[in-house]
């Protein structure tokens, strides 16, 4: 999102191929190709990436992304940035959909910043992460700051 | 979807750790961990899966698990199945977000099945995409069915 590129429109590409019952085989470009599946609750085989993992992953690196963006607008002094997401599904007048996504990161920055300047980057990149904009899920962000 | 997990509700979990620049780890349980980026327009690195792509992948996966799903309970005589998916990002109201995904399904059957009951299977499970479901993107499907 920078500036330059306001009004630009952008498109992204994957291809998948069926290989066997409830297993694909995605591709995107010049990616590492993925084997996929649903997950073992719905018939999936475990130890796969699936489209659950990867639409709550979306918006936990989208989170990440966006907040490297405004932090680094800002100069901030990271130091490191973890994160864990959880996503839940529920069953929503007659439709299984995605309600909400949870997204808690641990941010480490060096202590010439304030806990407060830290919030503020977070909660601005979180209104602009293009993923949680595009989701009817409710996206959360709860960071926990460590100053070093 | 099965019937006997109607009211159930699941959690997806994901865990990401910053690299350097735009890149990340990405985990989940014992599934390979993915290097992860923004991508290249947003100053990511090619060759990395993108939340961009995640997204939109994750609309694609699902509509072919969800065929899969009520094509098997129908005895579909299922050849083969491949897809490519396109999603759009836009700046609408201020803000980036995607506001269209096209899916675009080849569907290989056996002839013992019209292409009526496919395009019937495709538009069932289509409406059932718990993935796009979950999107405020418009997802279409637009399918083209071989008869072996």
């Amino acid at each position: 999102m920078e500036p330059t590129k306001r009004y630009k429109t952008f498109t992204y590409n994957t291809s998948l191929k069926w290989q066997q019952a409830r297993q694909g085989k995605l591709s995107s470009d010049i990616k590492p190709s993925l084997d996929v599946s649903s997950p073992p609750e719905f018939k999936g085989i475990p130890g796969m990436w699936t489209p659950e993992d990867m639409f709550v992953a979306s918006a936990e690196i989208c989170a990440m992304s966006t907040f490297l963006s405004f932090g680094g607008r800002r100069n901030i002094p990271l130091v490191s940035y973890k994160s864990s997401a959880e996503g839940v599904l529920e069953f929503v007048d007659g439709k299984y959909r995605f309600t909400k996504i949870r997204i808690l990161p641990e941010i480490t920055v060096g202590k010439e910043w304030t806990r407060e300047q830290v919030e503020e980057a977070v909660r601005e990149a979180h209104g602009n992460c293009l993923i949680a904009n595009s989701m009817k899920a409710g996206v959360e962000i709860d960071p926990t700051i460590v100053l070093v």
